[in-house]
């Protein structure tokens, strides 16, 4: 009976570097929080604890730190494929990287009217991510990008239905064809190649992510997220698929008849657990392979 | 040797309340966390158990959520003293009632450039809260309305130093005339009377906040605190005192000169733990009386 | 109109210490979580940015490592006495040093029956804290020690009712003679003085805190936790009162007939929130003067 | 260009379902959080909002509760499996079926000596948790148990060593033949069929984690995860593979030189980001195959 190591990976997470750039008295912040792993032949390590292949995880950090210094920080995407091919060129043992990074957003603190040059306040809406993995050396290098959003809070106080659902014996939930519509959304959507201008494709999909949300008449969520993926895709010959997960966050229309009041569609209690958690993929046909775009990307079916 | 019951409180907190106006096409959405609270006569509920003088905390999250449709809301604040005064009205054995509500805002989805009539995506900086104490019966009413936001996170990237401070044998801080300042801020005001323009105090304290976060050149973040508050005492009669709590969000510099990278300010490491965690007051020599504002005010000295 | 500081505190939060004693092949862990702040005369730190009286926050911290092995780390209560009597000595402009201190558990491995030298597991129930303030100089010198527990979760599935209490038009809640009783429970006792033996006190109480929890017939959670507290009281003449801040986490029987399935008290949901809040002091009549021993303690009423 | 639904799934998530068995006064608890989600032919639901291939995920939720007191709740392996099995003959339109428990472990609380009969402190170290994915139909029903523990937070003191490590220009990590190790360990573990007795197979395999995390001398967290998932294959033939997801929480020995005193691997700093992230997986060669057993299991490369 042959024990052996399987599949594996280590790295540094969730350093967060945080670049200022002041060649101008106004300044420029970007926010981030940085995970990078590798993986491939490290069995010696694991079996033996010979770490002569292993390129420490504070390696790892510090170079993510030297890298926002000496390769600067535009777009996450371009920061994260820059730190994944340094770090399969660093590590001979190593068959893939991958590099995760979130961006926090910052706005500009209006004082009389005018934007700050160097005072910021956290703020909007959803927080940026990249995931990017590189594999391969000299010809066969390829490279991975999925971006997304999370923690995008949006609900609709009206336009939302659900009905005709099956039923069975343990079946309780009314029909309604009027009702709040809210999700926490996280969606992830894999580019076909890497030649995007990152930034411009961020900004378009999530406000094509938002105005769809808004506009589209909603039968289930799950209809919802699938009318926002096609939009998505249709918009966006850059992207192959996109993939949401969506908890509904049930919010229950209070009974208050026991006070003789009204509730017509007023008054309702924000629930936490439990949630729906609908998840969904969107793809086209003649999508590029995925390769291992999706390498452990959690909360995704 | 006497063992007695001393000070006491109870209630329900929590509430998630959440209540859409829908009288016209264009909803309107006040999304709320309440959490009401009794203190008073009510040793025989805790000595005996006779529960005959204490209201349920069922009742009072029922009763939440009805004046959210009986009432309505407006501003928090009058929402507050609303349930304030109605619980003490309720309960004979009760000599205050506390009310701490905060409120999350959500801004309207844009599409093709217009304001969504009911779709609303979560945002904003900060969440804006009050915490209401009412005491008192007939005559003798008097109800005290402290007002804050909290989770404001600011940053400045110059414009901070921290300089000649004490030193003792522990001390190996390096003094600096150039960091960035961070703070994740709490700040909360004692209003001096009821009779304010909630919404329009609120956005204008908050701006006030703001704007001399970012225009005061910092010494340490007390002297940023302090000229904050003064600032909002100067500008607003209305508010008797201020009260901060602010945690200071270390941002360290990165030593990069191991990798001979130079690093003049622009690479941080944004810490976690521990953080400096500064408290400060800043008042009016004639402010009113504050009588039970402070009532249980979590994170203050 | 004259504007002044008022109330202030600085201080170093969360500075994470832990200990290890390997004087013998059997080594000891302490596992802390240190806050140190100083109230004074700090005004012209405030209001000038003069930061000569402040003694930094770093400081602070560098002192709390350092006294882990200058001083050693027995019962917190000590190590908080010993920091905070030091830090009140080292800033002449400070009145007043606050030390709260929280352990963390940790329990030997077993290997074979035994437990193992040098190889721990988190466990345990609750954590164990302090908060200590020590004020005055000289001959004034006072010191109070305010020790409690928190996150101790309990539950009862029999032996509590609640029932009797008071109604209007907005109850609905049905009494009930027998119910879950559950909380996670914060206890914080005042020790009447500083002659105590810590860890033998605090063993002691923890363990009746916990009996008479599950022996006491609840007629409501107010009189639970007031049966405790007088417990304590009555048999600690140490403590000089005791104060509680308990949740009351619901745990509502699932209504199972419309699958026409009986459930005489056997399925519930456990609620998140709303939740019951129930706050409580029991004291002694002749208990010393609390002098600043509850400063800045949050949660408490 | 044809865009069509991908891989989807949906259902509830975090059913907080709370069993107490009451057949004589020893009660006994099971305390679970529960997620369901159905998988399969879904497409109507998400392209034109047909809603009727779709079993609720409120008829779900019933549907557990209803379950703990039908069918009961032993081994949540068990439970998961029936409620597995349900679900897909429920729903014609699922190709499969994946439930996902966590337990929550309570200790008789002690009075006197003696466990109480029904009162309870929740402890215990590690959440105990199964994932089951079932497919097919009629003779083509498989099932799958992935089981496991997290948040069983280790710690050594010694015995750990790392050392001879690649390094690069980017490496300053100083090699060190004595640290802490220190993890909040993930293990989950795929069982080879379902003739398993969960309790006994789970308590055995926790108490070989822990005990091989005290006695291996660590080279690297690699090697210290790989010797625990061998010992695991070793003694358990009803485990097919285990795999690793473990932060190694850093700390960090404190420099106490400046204040001359000397720190020989006894004052640490516990750091919280940025953490190493190991992950690794030990498996059999003559393994069953994993089918869909790690269908979205989060948090595993």
């Amino acid at each position: 009976m042959a024990i052996r190591l399987g599949a594996n990976q280590y790295g540094k997470a969730e350093s967060r570097v945080v670049r200022i750039y002041r060649d101008t008295p106004r300044h420029q912040i970007r926010d981030l929080n940085v995970s990078t792993a590798l993986r491939g032949n490290f069995a010696d390590a694991h079996t033996t604890g010979d770490q002569s292949d292993v390129l420490p995880t504070d390696t790892q950090k510090n170079t993510a730190f030297a890298f926002a210094k000496e390769k600067g920080i535009g777009a996450i995407e371009d920061y994260a494929l820059t730190l994944g091919a340094h770090f399969l060129d660093a590590s001979p043992a190593a068959e893939g990287a991958r590099i995760s990074v979130e961006e926090y957003a910052w706005e500009r603190i209006s004082v009389d009217g005018a934007e700050h040059d160097h005072a910021f306040v956290r703020g909007g809406s959803g927080v940026r991510n990249t995931i990017v993995n590189v594999e391969g050396r000299s010809a066969d290098r390829r490279a991975y990008v999925v971006s997304g959003i999370s923690d995008l809070v949006v609900l609709k106080s009206t336009g939302s239905e659900f009905h005709g659902f099956l039923k069975d014996k343990y079946t309780t939930l009314p029909e309604t064809n009027d009702r709040i519509l809210a999700t926490s959304l996280v969606a992830r959507w894999r580019y076909d190649h890497t030649e995007v201008d990152w930034d411009k494709s961020y900004d378009a999909i999530k406000q094509l992510l938002l105005s769809r949300f808004a506009t589209i008449h909603s039968l289930a969520l799950q209809q919802t997220l699938y009318g926002m993926g096609e939009a998505v895709l249709a918009d966006h010959p850059e992207v192959a698929e996109i993939k949401f997960s969506a908890p509904n966050k049930h919010h229950f229309l209070v009974d208050l008849s026991p006070f003789e009041v009204e509730n017509p569609g007023e008054v309702f209690i924000a629930a936490d657990r439990p949630y729906g958690l609908i998840e969904a993929t969107v793809v086209r046909d003649e999508a590029s392979d995925a390769g291992s775009a999706w390498h452990a990307v959690p909360g995704f079916c």
